[in-house]
């Protein structure tokens, strides 16, 4: 019973990441979303392969910078966002504990 | 006479940033307003010497960091702006080609 339950649990949760990154992507002008575990792995994406590894390592890295910055600054406090706002894109990062989802918004496209 | 127009700029200048610390300090939930050169020196302040040189340094590194990642996303790209959201603060950071201006926000507070 416990492995049933715990595979509808994995089945709904993968229901949900599904249904998020369908809704994300719908929104105007977001480019991709890609979800990536802490280290950079990409779990799914709806960039190219190409794209997906480089944001996975280099938005991986730069999350960690900025999730030990602000332990440095607070130890009790924890990065729970970054937002990254450049002249071409929005990039942004939701974190949890094991997981990171990657949103890539390009504010000029129709 | 340009010896004099530029003292006027720099003034104007300094009229204009003090502007600027005093209405985003007077923000709800806004903690404090630094202003710094990219490399971490602190030009202006509202916290504490002690906190605004930790910010100075630390936030400073993040932008930088920041600054690369965007870059070797895509050459032509530039970071404007830095959104840091955590458990306990919000912490915004401007870019310009030479200096930071650094908002710390606290949404619980009132």
């Amino acid at each position: 019973m416990a492995t049933r339950a715990s595979t509808a649990t994995a089945q709904q949760q993968q229901v949900d990441i599904e249904e998020t990154i369908s809704r994300l992507e719908s929104k105007k002008g977001v480019e991709c979303v890609t979800v990536l575990t802490k280290d950079g792995r990409v779990i799914r994406t709806t960039a190219t392969a190409e794209q997906s590894e480089v944001h996975g390592k280099l938005l991986s890295r730069l999350a960690r910078d900025a999730a030990e910055i602000v332990e440095e600054l607070e130890p009790q406090d924890e990065l729970s966002f970054l937002r990254i706002r450049t002249k071409r894109h929005e990039i942004m990062v939701a974190l949890d504990h094991s997981y990171l989802l990657v949103v890539v918004q390009s504010p000029q496209k129709e």
